[in-house]
């Protein structure tokens, strides 16, 4: 699959160029139910997502694995037809190293006794000695207490203890959830570093409890680059039962290093429109992930599925009116360089880009769409969620900003931008630990999640009328 | 609380020998009513629970953590007045090293890439060169499998992957389930070395998936010491699929230490009996855990509710006929020393044993009790499961044979025997792994663990019928 010789690329491409595809039926329902029945019968993606994950692995930026997805993206995408082209990137290089934790004195300690603690660098972590260091730790709860106790926290580990609220993500509130919790992950360790602090932790943002650390970004000041980690929820809560009986003292290993920034790219594969080719309609995933698991739900299966959406019109010779752009976009996770980069490349021609897609939570069931249009746009979806409504896809709900990782530019910019509604209430499971792996993706969801992709990527290249820009509207 | 001084020691004794206890009322209900609800009314048990998981932590065999429970129950014990016995025990001391497992060639790698395999040694693992070892791997489903595939053995890495079947642990049956995937994990890696096997792997056993490795004994020949490891459900799966490619190679490190045995401890704390304390009904649970998390569930829990039996008496003022023994069990985990230390001790006084408890399934909700009596005894439990049917605890099955670690070798020998019916739907996902915590054991389950355990200590203590030696009965 990644080492596709170049005569076969040929090949496909003159197939594709050759073949007599039929002309765009715009928005006819039977072409939306053929391309639904398509994806629902189909493991295309779900076979790409184990090439990706089962092949590949691991995708952090500047990895070898990350270029090896470059790739094999950029190879299917070929085989498939489209025009690729690698948009240069360059993108942030951090490289986990040793990580260890030890809770070498506490009250009530035994002779010869010491607690491991389950945990992994944040993204950006700056490092301890190699030999660690030993500090006491101070235990806040919310930024609040930081303030309250700012006197105490030099020279010290600050825990911020802050669980995940898992009754909110059960309840299709997996996101606000999330927020509450990556807001300490992502803000916490820079201000414990600007009181004094010589490492932060953070309790790991995540609702299934199994002695596993989920890493993510952290946003620290160059000039105060602490050692920064995520520690199991269960070491959370067994240091601050420990910091209540009295002082509590940590021994912390952490030896991340941050390289100079690495060559990645966008891949970027066309699929060209027949009657409107300069209009664009982005379909997308990122194509990083982070270092611990595989990044099945995040991103592969954003990846995949909008792959898929090619496969699934060339399966039925349809094009589109539209381009369909997909793109795996480079360096979602710790830096966002790829979107970045589009932005830039493209800021003479946002107005280009008709609509944008990006599925970048996970592989849950899909239950419809999130889209930032204009309130008067939203009847013009009522033929898709018709065809979709009969496989529980039919939910288009309109919000005022979506805020994905990669289409925020261009949606800030006006682009109406698209994102699946799906169950996310296990996503945080697994998000950015060991744990996602292939095997947490379901294949008649990621089937549905293909359906979605591709009927809603289809009638947004064939639709009639124009969405109009929200940004216009506000 | 293990550092009591002596002088506490004298006088919590001093205080037990001078305090006016009640007469033993024998089996009258409202006693057994009494003892359920002080035990349903008190965390005594869950802090203790706190002080042995969260200030001493992992207790392997041999390890300064096991040698801390010794004193942290023996000090307890003593606290609650009772007198205490610690029966040397010389148990097995081996020491986890470094692990490590990566997945360096495949069909269909891209240059540069390898997999992380998540994974532990079993207990009793042998070492591969410190530098690791190379090999091709084979995968099998079953002993099967491995018979018909003998030829390919020699020289490889075995991997057996057996799904754990949670579908049956959902529905009461957790316990065969556990035995045929622990079938494979403890005699697994013997069969592979006797083919010539480099090194042997087995699917963890347990029904998480959060690429965690489930540790636990394997019966390895003295002469064919193989490196042996449980890898995660994820990996498992991941190199069955890898392998279903092509040749699969790995590299393969683990470091464990078998050193000489170690001095250990059965801690046996006698509450004497008025009138028959010569007769004995033994309530017990294991001292030892595995090393990778703090054995909560395995089996602190057990402990607890043992020792809680006489904090819950005590609180009454109740003394019971015959002398109730609690025994923290040394070794059950690799090496059963305690228990058959003890019947070696006791073999001239087994029938002096009236009855046996011990508690190793964790602390799920209670259903009641299994026990290993003659058909004629089950109706003599009427009235305890009468006291307990309200609290969803009445149900007292008859079984032939209990076969639980430490009491085996007692019930053989004909001790009625008995061991809490427990939920245990979720005991296997926790279970010999790093996520075995503290948070784990649901407060309000563990008073109702404590409720069955002392409301059956009770019973059995103050029986007037004998309930007739299963043995004798078969
Ligand atoms: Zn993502
Ligand atoms: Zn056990």
């Amino acid at each position: 699959m990644t080492r596709k010789p170049l005569l076969l690329t040929v090949i496909a491409s003159s197939i594709f160029a050759a073949s007599a595809f039929a002309a765009a039926p715009g928005n006819d329902p039977a072409a939306l139910v053929k391309i639904r029945d398509t994806a629902l019968a189909s493991d295309w993606a779900y076979e790409r997502l184990a090439d990706m994950t089962d092949l590949i692995g691991p995708r952090l930026s500047g990895s070898a694995g990350e270029a090896a997805a470059v790739r094999q993206v950029a190879d299917t995408m070929r085989k498939l037809g489209a025009t690729v082209t690698l948009e240069p990137v360059k993108v942030p290089h951090w490289v986990r190293g040793v990580e260890t934790g030890e809770l070498v004195e506490y009250k009530g300690r035994p002779d010869g006794v010491s607690q491991r603690v389950v945990l992994t660098a944040l993204g950006g972590s700056g490092a301890t000695p190699a030999s660690g260091l030993n500090a006491q730790v101070i235990v806040v709860r919310n930024f609040d207490e930081l303030k309250a106790r700012a006197a105490e926290v030099k020279g010290r580990i600050v825990l911020f203890d802050v669980p995940f609220d898992q009754f909110m993500a059960d309840r299709g509130l997996a996101g606000p959830a999330y927020g509450q919790g990556s807001n300490y992950r992502s803000n916490g360790p820079r201000m414990a570093a600007q009181l004094g602090a010589v490492a932060a932790l953070v309790r790991s943002v995540g609702g299934a409890n199994y002695r596993i650390a989920h890493t993510g970004a952290t946003r620290l000041d160059d000039n105060a680059r602490i050692p920064a980690a995520a520690v199991s929820v269960e070491d959370a809560m067994l240091m601050s039962r420990l910091a209540a009986r009295g002082p509590l003292t940590m021994r912390l290993t952490l030896t991340p290093q941050t390289k100079p920034d690495a060559d990645s790219f966008n891949v970027i594969a066309d699929f060209p429109g027949t009657d409107k080719p300069g209009e664009i309609v982005i379909v997308s995933g990122h194509l990083d992930s982070w270092d611990l698991g595989t990044g099945a739900h995040d991103d592969a299966a954003g990846v995949v599925g909008a792959m898929a959406v090619v496969d699934t019109l060339k399966k039925l010779n349809l094009r589109p009116r539209r381009t369909i752009r997909v793109i795996a976009w480079a360096n979602e996770e710790n830096g966002t360089r790829g979107a970045r980069a589009y932005l830039e490349s493209n800021k003479a021609k946002v107005e280009t880009h008709f609509a944008a897609i990006e599925s970048d939570n996970g592989a849950g069931r899909p239950f419809g769409m999130r889209m930032s249009v204009g309130p008067q746009a939203v009847k013009l979806f009522a033929p898709l969620q018709a065809v979709l409504q009969p496989i529980g896809a039919g939910t288009f709900r309109r919000e005022d900003v979506l805020g994905t990782g990669d289409l925020s530019g261009l949606e800030k910019a006006g682009v109406p931008s698209f994102a699946p509604l799906l169950d996310t209430s296990t996503y945080f499971h697994y998000h950015h630990t060991a744990a996602d792996t292939f095997d947490k993706v379901d294949k008649e969801d990621l089937r549905r999640h293909v359906a979605l992709m591709a009927s809603t990527t289809w009638f947004l290249a064939n639709m009639e009328e124009p969405i109009g820009r929200w940004s216009e509207l506000r």
